[in-house]
């Protein structure tokens, strides 16, 4: 038996080509916050921030800079971005829909300014009653101002893996749209599975066709878990050479309308699979565990991470074999 | 713009070495019942297994002859094995754990017996006060008989990613195990994360130290989801060449004493991978949906699947964008 141990060692792990280190852009306190029902104060918005903040986030969506009709959780950007710790190494994002989301942005100090479309023609009718071309176009003043106030500019591209409208989205289709956001001088550009429904392998072929408009190294993945698939398909994601990723901590977000649909992947689950793998975030999942259990309970939800969930239960339990 | 898309076309979907198929094992009826503080009915199980088997599983652990006075949900495992309605194509499994327990199987009918082993000296010495090789020798005269009865014979190792009282487990140990259970006749050995802590490389870095000592198509990876790491796990073993994989309908299972603590992979998430990466499976989506509901109102439980929650959700919500 020995012997034979050692004829046949086991083979080294392979290596599944991936990188060293990853950036993570926590977007709870925008993304996931914003479809909450029940008014979160500003207070708990800081405190959640802040927790982020001191966790080691490199950017962190911290606001949006919509009307206030469209999103009312949303209405106290200003006072959020005015009052939050900054961390020196950390970029807070704001989302800008337009001139005036912008002006107020730049009046917050806002490191980055986040504008957006669907890669979607159904989505964009439905939604805002004009073209996808027609949607980005309007964009191009918030991207001239963004540029020459020297903010970073990004784009976030939502239903990207597909639409509750028309299904899967053609890969030509996806570029066409990251083509424009690049020629509108965006620094990032986000590949969002908005509704959760993408698996791996279309992960894959949707983010070889943005890449094949615009440096895959400034490429980020979004993906929502309502199907549970943003783990394999950011794993997918990160062979395809995507270095970005978003997630919101504690799974934070989910659509009002849909008991069952989920938010975007909690970023400790995330962070327990990156670390895992040993490649580095620079983000301490502790603090960001303990930043989830706060907000959940300000918000009265479950708290939505299994990873946060397993480890705060370890050690006071008896475990289970 | 259409020029230059027309140049630089997405480039192909990257084929992460797929297969075209896999065997699943629906492990619910046994491992994600078996832990079930609430008695569930002969009746239940039965139309439980009737349902899984008309979905169209290769195999279904169905039952369990351990003594009643250890697993008393398991206790009316030759009732339901009478009952069900056997489907051609289905092998039906129970888990074996001495001679009686094989007698009672072999009496049963099942098509395969399952024997099983910790890879972690700490949990056999903690569990049931042997080594790990003491355990699994006690198994030859349920190897022997199985082999004499022409029963199909498997082997579940436990711990296999990790354990709850040492941590990781050495990658030579690990195949230590498996051939020891390799060497008592196994026709397939199971890989079990059984905490569900393991992340993909180290999943791949065990399974590689399993078909050291095994053959690789005959290993079925078998991960639990408490750190929401089963899907990219999967992932990364059929990605280093692994073929079977055991789920349990709606995530059944886990830990009475744990609440945070989440079962097997949920069927229903693994089928909507496995499908929308062209893996062919033979099994019915919306079948074990509607098996999942059932159980899981039949037990009283939240359904614990991401996939059934969202497809049972939708079509009557307003969709959400």
């Amino acid at each position: 038996m020995e012997r034979k141990m050692e004829r046949n060692a086991p083979a080294l792990p392979q290596s599944l080509a991936l990188p060293e280190a990853v950036k993570l852009v926590e977007v709870g306190p925008r993304d996931g916050l914003q479809n909450e029902a029940r008014h979160v104060s500003a207070a708990v918005k800081i405190e959640l921030v802040d927790r982020l903040s001191a966790a080691g986030f490199a950017n962190i969506e911290a606001a949006s800079f919509v009307s206030p009709k469209w999103v009312p959780q949303m209405a106290d950007g200003a006072e959020v971005m005015g009052a939050i710790a900054r961390r020196a190494g950390t970029v807070y994002s704001a989302l800008t829909p337009n001139m005036k989301g912008f002006e107020a942005a730049l009046a917050a100090e806002a490191g980055e300014v986040v504008i957006f479309g669907a890669a979607s023609e159904a989505f964009s009718q439905r939604n805002i009653n004009c073209s996808v071309a027609e949607s980005i176009a309007r964009f191009e003043p918030v991207a001239a101002a963004a540029k020459a106030a020297g903010l970073r500019l990004r784009a976030s591209i939502s239903c990207a893996l597909g639409c509750p409208y028309e299904g899967d989205i053609a890969l030509e289709k996806v570029a066409d749209v990251v083509a424009r956001m690049r020629d509108l001088g965006c620094d990032e550009i986000d590949i969002a599975d908005t509704i959760g429904v993408g698996t791996p392998l279309r992960t894959q072929a949707v983010m070889e066709a943005a890449a094949s408009v615009f440096p895959r190294e400034r490429l980020a993945g979004h993906f929502h878990d309502t199907y549970g698939q943003a783990l394999p398909n950011i794993l997918a994601s990160l062979q395809a050479g995507i270095r970005i990723f978003h997630a919101s901590v504690a799974g934070l977000g989910g659509c009002p309308y849909a008991k069952g649909a989920s938010g975007n992947v909690a970023t400790e689950d995330l962070l327990y699979m990156l670390h895992g793998m040993g490649i580095h975030t620079g983000v301490d999942l502790d603090q960001v565990i303990q930043a989830g259990a706060f907000i959940s309970e300000a918000i009265g939800r479950p708290y939505g991470s299994r990873v946060g969930k397993a480890l705060l239960e370890r050690g006071r339990r008896q475990e289970c074999v």
